[in-house]
């Protein structure tokens, strides 16, 4: 999985904001099963936002559950400000 | 960002195990910064150990910090009978 590559390729211009990009893949041996992202996005998102602070309008989600493989993307503009707090 | 043609060309043949793949970059707007990422690694892997049972030896972690992007990367193979307790 050398999915580092494309973050760093995908690197915009000094951007006045920092960024958070989140990928997350289940694969499943059987068809079927447990829907484990959606159980995990919400603790995620919450462990990020006791970090920073999240403006509800720079989140982007987006889950697309197949077969086999479901897959939860997410991506978080942060503003100056939170970013520097978080530091 | 289209990482999710990625994760389901990789998508190993039927596989016994579940797998929970997580990748997360953090660009910054200023060079230096917050390590965002090492704060959430383990508020992100204790959230998953809370729906599935991780064999420690299963788990690859990868952090990579540059000058403005860092990147956490987890590969976290799930026994059977643990990715069904988790249904």
């Amino acid at each position: 999985m050398n999915l580092r590559r494309l973050f760093s390729r995908t690197c915009s211009a000094p951007a006045a904001r920092d960024r958070l990009q989140l990928l997350l893949a289940h694969e499943r041996a059987a068809v079927g099963g447990s829907d484990l992202l959606a159980k995990l996005r919400d603790e995620i998102l919450g462990a990020i936002a006791k970090h920073v602070q999240i403006d509800g309008d720079k989140v982007s989600i987006k889950m697309e559950r197949g077969d086999q493989v479901s897959t939860l993307a997410v991506d978080i503009e942060i503003p100056f400000e939170a970013a520097k707090k978080a530091a």
